[in-house]
């Protein structure tokens, strides 16, 4: 395992400020609050794990949840992209299921299936098999990692949660589903126990993030992965309500909150109405198309296709640049619009890294200048 | 198996007249065509196959292909969904890879799976193994079960191919997929390699098509479940070519064609400017922001929530009417959002089209005494 060390701040484009000097606040959490930015801030979902050499040389070691159960391996393997990216942020590395797995439930993450659960839930009896979470006393680990982290980061740490959806949908189905049939038999046929069960995959969220936020994680993110299933009077009846419970649960903290699901393009004033400041886009969307439904306060991240790090950079370039060009100049972190494929060749996401610095800020430097023309 | 016997016409709400008498066209065809209609046509996608104990009886002893390749027995399992539900049409029995095994593919539907490639194509060289399709000489067992379900029965059957990004999707990833990354690394990184395939299979749905439509079939439906992967962009610049092919390909026979792919909300304006008379709307798409995106033009089908097959009935029965609702009275045709869950009772899709009978013609009826009113 590589020593831990400060990250250096290398600068690709003599433009890599991640805001940390001069009292500002950090680029990433201005442009989560919608501020005039000096250009377009970016990290990948997925960026910490199975695209990186380096990852894979600790996994080596250790499997995935005990990676995620070491403080040190976890804090190693969250700033292994910062180092090699030079992204704006870093991402906790964890995964969705391990506050389930650390509240009582039998689950394993198994290679090339998921999280694969031993005995699925699937009645009020089975529920109580998922206890409160308690993160000091179930998975203290994770507070750990953070804490170690971020004194080695001079850039902001998201924190994260599955969303109500995803989880209900492992723990109901047993694993990853094409379908989640059984999911939505429950979510229309007993829902009350739907509710009962959402509400405390909601109330485990929380709790996981505030103690992620109180260790020091500056942002969050919601991963309701799979909920782009739903049509939207589905979602608004069956899980908005518990969604709006977590961000409410968290929004004392103060901290900018990002809501993300794969495929949710009619979902996307749903997923601001539960209480995000951001909105993750599907790169189905373009988005301007996403900016049109939700409304120039909510701030966009994504949306590049996963699939295009793996093409030709010609190819990968001009999607980059019409991403950022679609996205506007306010309000906008770039992304992918889901996680980083396996097969990525890490220098293909430091040369989008580099690219959306440099055409980024080129762009905004235009556009500060006819702003300056209009003598406002 | 079952012996063919001419369809019954039931009549549950009195009014199952598929249009057939008085020299008026069917009832699906002229919804088609967004002609005023006295109810909405209804019919299920996999109406035929594994939900209906009558075919799990014929699928004892025979396997998919084996049935898909004897007329008697596909033109049986065509029939079945109409006798026992009394829907408004017929889907002719097979499948969107057969015309592929029969051009030369080495091809297998694996139960639990799907259908899986023996050699992926993933080369011009591969591509050589995909012979051009004459169904004559390569299926013609195909035509002649469509001649035959057709002699049986006195409402339209509905022919159909694959899409080509689906089937280009099967035929280099090998197998079915949740990323589609093979196939969207071809599609960005070896354009006209890319073009070469899905050209090809256009043609090989056109042959197909045409077959089926001269052997009896009075709509078609292009199935590219899978095409929902892509963003506006990638599907205008790198399939839409090879759709309007098939479109054109097959205008001339003057039939009804049916577009659809699964999470296409997106795509819906350029499923059409494909060609279609018809559009299948995927379930997570409120069908009067589908009208919105394609215009009064364009007829709709769809898009009950396929997982509401197994909610109850009080469920099932208000989600049934909302899709009515949203659908409006005319260019409505009423399906599901994708295929019949295989658990479905077949009783539950038999209650569906009461409903839609019922509710579709008392709403009908109201808006023609509306109408009648104005005086017009």
């Amino acid at each position: 395992m590589r020593s831990l060390s400060v990250v250096s701040i290398e600068s690709p484009a003599g433009l890599s400020t991640h805001g940390c000097g001069a009292g500002d606040e950090p680029l990433l959490l201005r442009a989560c609050r919608g501020e005039h930015v000096e250009r377009v801030p970016v990290w990948f979902m997925r960026q910490a794990g199975r695209s990186l050499p380096e990852y894979r040389d600790v996994r080596k070691r250790a499997d995935l949840f005990e990676i995620c159960r070491t403080p040190e391996l976890a804090a190693e393997v969250t700033l292994q992209p910062v180092r090699r990216l030079d992204v704006d942020a870093a991402i906790l590395f964890s995964d969705i299921t391990l506050p389930l797995a650390a509240a009582g439930i039998d689950l394993k993450i198994v290679a090339g299936v998921g999280p694969v659960i031993a005995e699925p839930i699937r009645s009020a009896a089975d529920l109580r098999r998922l206890r409160p979470f308690d993160p000091d006393r179930d998975a203290p680990y994770v507070a750990e990692t953070v804490r170690i982290a971020v004194a080695e980061l001079d850039r902001p740490l998201i924190g994260f949660a599955g969303g109500p959806f995803t989880l209900a949908s492992y723990l109901i189905e047993g694993g990853p589903s094409k379908t989640h049939a059984r999911t939505r038999q429950m979510m229309y046929g007993e829902p009350l126990l739907w509710r009962r069960l959402l509400d405390a995959l909601a109330d485990i969220a929380i709790a996981s993030l505030r103690s992620q936020i109180t260790a020091g994680a500056q942002a969050v993110q919601i991963f309701d992965s799979w909920v782009g299933v739903l049509d939207p009077d589905s979602y608004r009846d069956f899980v908005l309500p518990s969604a709006r419970r977590i961000f409410n649960g968290i929004a004392d903290l103060g901290v900018p909150r990002i809501h993300f699901g794969v495929g949710t393009g009619e979902l996307l004033p749903l997923l601001a109405a539960a209480g995000a400041d951001v909105v993750g886009v599907d790169w189905r969307v373009p988005l301007e198309r996403a900016r049109a439904r939700l409304g120039a306060e909510i701030a966009l991240q994504g949306n590049l296709d996963p699939a295009l790090c793996l093409a030709p950079w010609e190819v990968l370039a001009e999607r980059v640049t019409a991403v950022l060009d679609r996205g506007g100049n306010t309000g906008h972190i770039f992304n992918l619009g889901h996680g980083v494929p396996p097969e990525t060749s890490p220098d293909a996401l430091r040369r989008i890294v580099e690219h959306v610095r440099e055409h980024g800020a080129s762009r905004q430097a235009t556009a500060d200048a006819e702003w300056d023309a209009l003598g406002v």
